[in-house]
């Protein structure tokens, strides 16, 4: 039988790009693929499973000149790049909001906070006043590790870094965060550690209202 | 005291946009804009208010070619527009995650299905099996009447159209959703009506789980 995702591809668990294989011979994240390209194939599945609908916005262009060749589709002669005004992913699981960026450094001890932009962090805290649920995917390219880090973290550590550092430290990553290991399918289950996140933040409201 | 919008633009109540005048005067949709305008400008009041983060996505465009001249910005060259996999809007509101399609139509008595592509009414049904809100917000633009139409009354339609009917009454639009009154501010207040659509699935739930 074959499977097709919503987008009409095929999915083929026997394929090349899905070889089954024994799991402690592979590192799944290492085959090239930008932590975009890894996070868009996890939401495919999770998308396809019915698990939850996470998509990635398109990038947002100023559209200049458009052309209308007959016969022919139009085409974007000229446009220029703009800057996002939100995060990256968004969607729905579980009846929650989700909202998130995911990035990548090649740092090995920190994670540089000049990977945000201003106006990301405010989107996020913004979302959380909705009470979304908002994190970061962040991979250490190096060593391919990937962690779930809560709002909260990164929140902390960028309103304080005019005074003090510009990066938070891996070890606090590791700590305030989750850890996601690489698995077949989805490559990034990160879902698991959103469950993870939301029970804490269910915790946390407890123990502040009760 | 000039306020500013999150995109750096002022809000000046007393400039010629948001001249306040007799309510009664005006129909605040008829002002040439757009029903995408009308709502972007909407949620912006929203987002400023801080009642909920509702952003449209943007336009989904397949990259070609790219310039980099020296000293300026990168130039798109060659694009083209892709189909979106997902409706137009979606943010979260009090916890909710909202997800919905604005449509406007010259019909006088009806909306026509054919507004509609197949993968925008699967990816509202995959939201609403995650227990998302989803909707869509219909302008009948020669009466410049609004409504928030509940996504279950779509469906039904769609659902039946091979072998019914290809459009949905305006009787049943007003019936079975919510008219939306234009009013100064925000110009389209559709989470008035989410009110009412989210208490109305919760006494649905209610009686089907007690």
């Amino acid at each position: 039988m074959v499977i097709r995702y919503p987008n009409g591809q095929d999915y083929n668990p026997n394929s090349a790009g899905h070889a089954r294989k024994n799991q402690r011979d592979v590192i799944f994240g290492n085959r090239g693929m930008s932590l975009e390209e890894e996070l868009n194939q996890s939401n495919l599945y999770y998308l396809q499973q019915q698990v939850a609908v996470i998509h990635k916005k398109p990038v947002p262009i100023q559209i200049v000149q458009v052309d209308y060749p007959r016969r022919s589709a139009a085409v974007i002669k000229e446009a220029y790049f703009k800057q996002a005004s939100t995060t990256d992913y968004n969607g729905v699981y579980h009846g929650y909001y989700l909202d998130f960026e995911a990035k990548e450094t090649r740092n090995k001890t920190s994670f540089p906070l000049n990977n945000f932009h201003e106006h990301q962090i405010n989107h996020m805290k913004a979302c959380v006043r909705q009470a979304g649920i908002c994190f970061t995917i962040i991979k250490f390219s190096i060593t391919q590790e990937l962690f779930l880090l809560p709002a909260a973290t990164l929140f902390e550590y960028w309103d304080q870094q005019t005074h003090g550092r510009k990066s938070i430290p891996k070890k606090i990553i590791a700590d305030s965060g989750f850890a996601i290991a690489y698995q077949f399918q989805p490559l990034i289950p990160y879902l698991t550690c959103v469950d993870k996140l939301i029970e804490n933040l269910r915790n946390v409201k407890g123990a502040h209202h009760e």
